[in-house]
């Protein structure tokens, strides 16, 4: 959902009190449409729409959220003022230039571990699940729910939106309290609506996270191999389908094969957010 | 100038309600640093100090806005209660890592400008000017201001920061109005205290740009050799320092080298912001 | 956290442009006490203090979160300007009496069910666990972060915040998509890092529920003998450890000892913040 | 009137970021009601109305602001998208639920006091008027403005609505300035278009109010005996047509009869908003 | 009271993102005056004392509101860092001249109507008292409280703040409603703690609200003489000390002594807040 | 661009809670005048527009910014529910009378500038061009951007709307860091896109600022001979027509005539803004 205030929160950043550029076109009718330069899956639509209605611009929306676009395709067709569209056009396509790389850039994730996984599967005769792709926290400030659904957008899994979603206990949380007194403390004052995640960094501590109750153990920086490794414990102490396994850190496009087929539920990382490109996408007056 | 309601709005999305995680942990004073994993120019120095302030964390602020930092180096030694550092962490290293990435990218690309000229001059022991990098309102919406000072600690020009800050005449002006009358209007309605840049798609029209008045002209799209023919076109018009004349389009760090010394003055590119990645900064708790 | 603008909005509320009546008095430093005028638990300290903190009014703190108070207990003792104290008052009073409210109303159901538990194990020589009482999303609009810690003060869990918080599918859900088909939708939508809870309102229904995968099952309407037979048919089907059990609907201070004692893991309550009655708290001056 | 921004503050309080509860059903028109499950004066409609516009969902109003409702009445049906009445759903049922909870309280209250009048008035065959019931400043912070109006809906009278409403000199400022000289400040500071209300302890205060030449004089904490007395000291002095009398403190239902015919102009109680209950509201979506 | 928001909401008007003038200037400590260039009464110290504060500069205030200050008196003097005292400049001038003017000009109303009085009870041995000089709801929109104290620190009334503060009748009220059906509806539905004022355009009328039972009447454009023989009317028919005499519409300074002594209690007029001229006001840095 | 929030800001000073005086009237659709009772050029148009279109009140708007209107003249003929026209109305007219009294005041100064020029022209067989007037940062705090567009309404020229527009360096600069470094200063910090305005107290400086570069150069306080004085050294230096020349300080209606025809680009003056007076603008409804 939307709010009149998001949406004017983001034009005072470019409009301003008089935006002398837009003014000087005639007030007309113009028809216009925004269109991508290059493929990609497009996001960002709902906030788009969202801006050319508070701008009183007609639109026929060509594409949904997700949706693949190639080169030249369009994604709205416009119908407004020529100033309202000007003031516009800015902050409509940074939108959707941001998210909608976002969102290619995580399904370029979401395929490799897919691939990976049928590969597998094919050679093994197995028939594993793909571990999901999901974010993290690391995103731009401010804009952080567009962020989290182009996410979802590509394929992805947004993972936790905020401090308050999820009980998250991590690297610091263990260096002021202790691994299992932090766990203990969560479980005594967090609400029962919320799963509980614990950081680990040996398979020992996966183990013991199991064993406390945790919802999810997040396997910190470990390699694939260790990652199977940790995984076989838990299977031994037949603790695996309690609890969903998370890896995160140091995993790349080039080693995420193998980080597929390890035997995780959730591959997190900051990269989905954080090394996508804008994609390019233009808006043209047609008289 | 950082405001306290600029401060709470970017919490909020992180904190919510009940950030159970970080009031799992004592109140007590802990010691921390913030450091950098990997080489780069720091910013948003003044934003992270500023979050910092607002939740009572008492700091030594190790580097300046626009310094060169190593791998470990630290920006920030903090001290303060363990559940306002657990607060402030991600908000205060999402915009370190955002805008060092930005920082450290425009800086590639003034370095880029600055060696090809160094080297041209040598060569033709001539002593031309290195054309400034700048920024263009392609940023993440709600944190342009940051993202724009992000770019001048790399070296680079902000650029104009919104639609009220120049009058810049584009395509989609021209296609409404025509070029000539689109100057016109300008210079009509527009306030003496602003510039007046015009959008160029041919050297014709660059040189009509400056007979006309304009304070700057943008070559839109020329490859350097279009733009030297448009230079001497604008010298031999006795023009050429009436204005000021920025290339923008298609440009990429491996075509730099050739527009840095194609005889601009003023060098734009998205993707000193865009194609930025972020910087890994960390924080740890020191007990 | 408290953010500086939520005081500030709940400030204006009160004074207004002109605020006469407190400015009538002459700017001095006086002292006050804030003190209960009937026995309860204390809750809202926090934005008391914020408070007291934003109008630069000194005190000392002499209660926590969730202590008991005496009639004629002190809260607060504060030392400030007359004019800064005046204009506080009210605001501070109206959030300790009706948070304070909460928190005694809620610890009341909480006293009831395990003093029912506690009989209970006594005479079974059973060691059964005693349920948590939650509160519901039924809060006063505006200020439910303040009553859900109430909640929490109180001995009580705060349940959901928000529609964020949990995935909760409950009958006009069902009416719109399906029993069996709500759920499929949940878990193909909703991030891992979220629990799912379905409303049922028969043992089959609880039972489909649990087989699902369901994270939590609320039992809605049922009497005590229903809930129980429910109970023992998830026991049956080896299920039971599985889910979490909420008893929700038609729940009295009168019959809670029979629900408390049923076999369920939470009963949650909209009386526990709804029914709650204001505690008589008091501000004197003390020239 | 209601703002665009103090709807979205409250929305925003229960949607967040991602409500997937909400999203998991499909986008398509329903029908629905909301229903009172027990009799009660309705109150809340012009908020609930203006939450339903704010998110396009249709409806027809069935009862008017202080209507008395029966059990199973209809007080709004619905038709719009089904996202959009669940996202609605529990505000505008929060809102509905307690304001016609301290409407029907109001009521009963301002209903025992008409009644006793009429009951004197017939044993003594006079006809003094019933006095008016007043809400006080014991609020819920953030939402005043729209529980001073059920008091109004119930029948009540709102007193003031913030300190600049009316100058009110109350213990603490007496205790600070004196009695006789607070009042005389409020006169020579106030403007002549505020009434000024004295609260008094005593009789001969009430006395000394009146002739100062207070608007308003409230006896504070009086038993009814001690209010005749100090309203016939009123009239031997002449002064009881000059001022309104206010009782205040101590009231119950139980004892309000007396005070009823015991000669003031205004009771005013905290109990008609803070003990007021919630009336069970309820909305069902109609396949 | 001045409300962090409201600082911030001014400071932004001016300062935008990159108010490169003030940051050309090294940070160091300086120190400056704030000081009158023409005659004047002073006001809005407050706010100006409330920017200086949120801006960190430390200032001695030499002036209380409402205090005279003659040709080169100093208001404030300041020490502080010099960016930051750029920053407040102009926003802190603004205030106080645009303040300042209006507390001159109100007082200049407030001095020729003491004169005249005093002319008139040495001339007629009689002690009338002066009226006083009110305020309108014609200000500025945006700043009312701070346009509405500045008229008070002139000696001035501020009358009615919003259209909360007093029930007040005017023109437009009586063309839709009726003369005494207007009062009627008033009378029931405003609540006892606030005044009712009704307009009247001739003696009838007037005679007519205090009838009615009108707390103030305001005679509408009427010449001093229609207004006495008004007066007249009241007092014969024994209403004139029930009722506040206001009198409004064409008066000027011109004719301003014969209005104050044609016996009402206020009179308002726009012009002290609209016709007044900004005091020259300065900042001076002094190394 | 006028944004919901702005308008909701300045309705909330007026309205407050609960509008007795506003709600009397019963809710029934009127019709209504809103014309001026003076002659004027109108302005303040749009805001009155953005208002009246918030409050759902039809309109047809008979004028456009910046023409004229005589006494009587229509501006706004409405129809709407009588209780928002009787909320919009002190609003819209206090912008109204504000901003049309701001663009009347302008047009007196701009048309003193235009017949001196020409008669100048016709005295001396000359053509030379009538500078512009021009505004200051001098406006009230809260409405700049409305005042501004009055100035432009009203014929003049708006300067820079604020600290970020326009690096201007002022005295207090130049107090501390000395001419030519300042200027050095603005040029090395200050994006390519923003002129430079420098203050010259002596035509030295003035001079010297058209040798740095300076795009503007401003006159400060100097009498019609210095300035003539300072554009002959100029023009000597051949420096005239690369710089523009603003005269500013001790300019009023007087003395106009010779500072227009003195050699200057620009006259500035704050009276523009802040000696205009208010025009009486009115609303009626008609039944």
């Amino acid at each position: 959902m939307i709010l009149t205030k998001e949406i004017e929160t983001f034009l005072e950043e470019d409009l301003r009190d008089d935006d002398v550029s837009c003014t000087l076109v005639p007030n007309k009718t113009v028809k216009a449409v925004i269109f991508t330069k290059q493929a990609c899956l497009v996001s960002g639509l709902e906030i788009a729409a969202a801006i050319l209605d508070y701008m009183n611009i007609s639109y026929v929306q060509k594409k949904n959220p997700g949706d693949s676009a190639g080169k030249g395709d369009v994604l709205f067709e416009l119908s407004g003022d020529s100033v309202s569209i000007l003031r516009a056009e800015r902050l409509v396509l940074n939108f959707l230039s941001r998210l909608s790389g976002i969102a290619t850039n995580t399904h370029d994730y979401v395929s490799i571990v897919e691939k990976s996984v049928s590969d597998f599967n094919k050679q093994n005769k197995t028939s594993i699940n793909a571990p999901k792709i999901a974010a993290t926290r690391k995103t731009t400030p401010g804009i952080r729910k567009f962020e989290k659904k182009a996410v979802i957008d590509g394929g992805g899994d947004s993972h936790r939106n905020n401090l308050a979603d999820l009980v998250m206990i991590k690297d610091n949380h263990i260096e002021i309290m202790g691994f299992e007194n932090a766990f203990l403390e969560a479980k005594r004052k967090a609400s029962f609506s919320k799963k509980i995640e614990m950081e680990a960094e040996t398979k020992e501590q996966a183990l013991s996270a199991a064993r406390l109750g945790a919802d999810i153990v997040m396997l910190d920086n470990m390699t694939p191999a260790e990652i199977k490794e940790t995984v076989s414990l838990l299977v031994k102490n037949k603790l695996r389908d309690r609890i969903l396994i998370e890896a995160s850190g140091g995993i790349k496009k080039e080693n995420l094969p193998e980080y597929a087929v390890a035997g995780v539920d959730i591959i997190s990382l900051s990269a989905v957010t954080n090394d996508a490109k804008w994609i390019d996408i233009s808006l043209d007056i047609r008289k």
